[in-house]
């Protein structure tokens, strides 16, 4: 086999960089199902004609033929999804009959863009996205929802502080109106660019390209800069003189967001006005979320509402959705040191071979073992016990198990304590039972 | 948006289904890393020369470009992986020097390959690997790990019986030989084909194309008609009077293995002489699996020992792997009515709202059951509580609380029974606290 080469945008974790990972999705699984969302998948392709709808993307969408394709087969024109939102929105439309509305679901899998790679950006990633839709209406409440669910994952996991930052696209829309602007989201696109090109720069944007006056500009800039953790942002926004029902009614939405996030999680959630969201199709709160200390790599956790995503002809299916960066976050967990994990394997014991005649008392204690759900392994070869030793310390076992006739015993390796043991009752410490994933900054261990 | 059409081989499921196939992949997942494999995922994308090693499965290979490719692409030339083995491979070749040997991997990934859809086989499935790959050597009885492990994991689901056959190339090489063959695989290519032209089209094929006198070919069907769930195969093989070297390791080989399971698991491993798999790169132990009474889907577990599918040109990784088919065996559960799904939904229990000003007192009681691990969800709307039972109803969701001042009530809303409950100690029993999978047929239920 010739020299391989690692695909740059296509990340593959070590093993111990994949107990991280797992984490990560294990815990989004429970969060979101104590939450009540119900675990879907959808396939990984659709018709390019799906995937072209939301203009910006098309450029990276990847696009699959078979290689010995012939004409007109059916799975022509087919590409790899970008996101979980635009499958969910056809599945729904496809399965609406059978689907109980308002529907909640979590999907966890991987979405493919052709983008450039950088740090926190991936040709191939994992998102964990929690979305309800209803049928023709979706009550506000679930706004308030989307944003204390995910406080709850991000609370969980062993990462720095994470802030959700919250918008709201009829307060933006409605404050753009109310300045003047024939074209609202020009006006967005051009707020958009704040953290890239800075603020003098987007505000001759919002001259020349948006048609705003110098003064509309400025305030437009000026709502930009409005951060608060709690309802305070409406009196400042009000402040700027602008007056428009969109835009009170957005005030109200967010004002209601907020709120009831920090009845719930204090802190977790700030209203931040400068947040636009690239995509069009949103229309209520928007969310994007920081990695304290880690901004620079981008959202790892963004959506909103959208009231026209899925819709076919006859219904609409309004809906609000919230997507993890499963890969980021775990990059930047993994690539900037925040993490320690306590072993890559999920064994706790490693049993040793005495000779290989007596391999089957070994898989004896391991099925007793095992039937506690205690996971372990039988060492490879009945070699010198220190060897067998080595074998679990490399690995970061921490037990390793002797099945003498008549005198079990069990030593902890890190320790060198040795005990007396039965196969039947014996239980590893609750710490060692799995690998422990621990933040480096706060030393809380998760497993 | 246009009415939508289903894609034939990419199978999705309804919410339902989905909670069987998270079910087979999470007692995948259990059994394998109770066994001490570790969670590993590869990229979705390898180089086309990688997946094209293999020569017989390049017409299904998926091909992939950028809509917008430009010339030279760093991943022009990339194909969607047809299985977990050939990537695994590649993955252990290019970490080897941070890997420890003999290194144990689970994968559950899709793959997709470009087949004709039919009843089992698809073009984008999920599969659940378990591999051993040792440096250099790998000891023999992990041939018999990979069988009892498989034989475990298909135990605990809730499937009709499944068994276990195996065979190994050596001893069908070695009789081959001994039989007069010059080219063993054109042998095995042809007795592959058993099961779809039959004993006598075959017969032709062995003397025809793979060269056989009509002896030889006559031994050669006696072989492949032999089978038993003890080491009682040796005996009739030996009668066949056939002698050679290889032959005799192969026997000895195959009878550990069916021994070895026997003593762990009787009756989920047989000898079957009939199996042959068509991969080229198998060298020992080979597996398939017959789902009792319904054999016509094929194999649901396969796989075999193979020596040389990873090597870098100094160093080879031999190995051994059993892959289960989870969309197949799923396809199967759902598509013949196998298996019952207690619910779609993960929540236990619906917190009725009992006017939207009294919200946050269900979102208190939906919190309270949370931290204790039962999933709930908040009702949608403060409506009438009949109208909040049927939305509860309708998802099977068992348990509807009241959250009524000073007088907290939960109604079992199958049997009608209501009882006074304290949102800080309540307990649903064991079987409703998550969405359980009944077999119709042995009516054990799993969760």
């Amino acid at each position: 086999m010739a020299r391989l080469q690692r695909l740059s945008g296509f990340p593959e974790w070590l093993p111990e960089g994949q107990v991280v990972e797992q984490l990560v999705e294990d815990t989004a699984r429970e969060v979101f199902e104590l939450h009540g969302f119900a675990g879907l998948r959808t396939r990984a392709v659709e018709p390019l004609e799906q995937l072209l709808r939301k203009g910006e993307i098309d450029k990276e969408v990847y696009v699959l033929r078979r290689l010995h394709a012939e004409e007109g087969e059916p799975d022509a024109g087919l590409g790899l999804h970008f996101d979980l939102t635009v499958p969910f929105a056809r599945y729904v439309l496809e399965h609406a009959g059978q689907l109980e509305f308002p529907f909640k679901r979590y999907q966890i899998q991987k979405v493919w863009r052709g983008e450039r790679p950088q740090e926190g950006r991936f040709r191939e990633f994992t998102q964990a996205d929690i979305d309800v839709v209803g049928r023709d209406s979706l009550a506000f409440h679930y706004e308030v929802e989307m944003a204390l669910t995910m406080a709850t994952l991000l609370d969980r996991l062993p990462i720095p502080r994470a802030v959700i930052q919250v918008n709201n696209r009829k307060l933006a829309e409605g404050f753009f109106l109310g300045v003047g602007a024939d074209d609202p989201a020009a006006v967005l696109r051009a707020v958009d660019k704040i953290d890239k090109i800075g603020p003098e720069a987007t505000e001759r944007l919002l001259v020349a390209d948006a048609g705003l006056t110098a003064a509309g500009a400025r305030a437009c800039l000026e709502l930009a800069g409005i951060r608060s953790e709690d309802a305070s942002f409406a009196d400042r926004v009000r402040a700027l003189g602008v007056r428009n029902d969109l835009l009170d009614q957005g005030i109200e939405e967010l004002v209601a967001v907020v709120e009831g996030a920090r009845r719930e999680r204090p802190g977790a959630v700030v209203a931040d006005l400068r947040i636009a969201r690239g995509l069009d199709y949103y229309t209520g709160t928007v969310y994007e979320t920081e990695l304290v200390g880690h901004e620079s790599v981008g959202s790892i956790a963004s959506g909103g509402r959208y009231d026209s995503l899925a819709s076919d002809g006859r219904q609409t299916y309004p809906g609000v959705g919230i997507s993890l960066g499963v890969t980021r976050l775990v990059s930047i967990l993994l690539g900037r040191g925040l993490v320690t994990v306590s072993r890559p394997v999920p064994s706790a014991v490693l049993v040793a071979v005495v000779d290989e005649e007596a391999r089957s008392a070994s898989l004896a204690v391991a099925g007793a073992l095992r039937a506690r759900g205690i996971a372990c392994e039988v060492a490879p070869a009945a070699d010198k016990f220190g060897k067998q030793i080595k074998y679990a310390d490399r690995r970061g076992i921490p037990y390793v198990w002797f099945p003498e006739d008549g005198a079990h015993s069990v030593k902890d390796i890190r320790s060198g304590d040795q005990q007396a043991a039965d196969p039947l009752r014996w239980e590893p410490p609750e710490e060692d039972r799995l690998p422990q994933v621990r933040s480096v900054e706060t030393q809380e261990a998760r497993s």
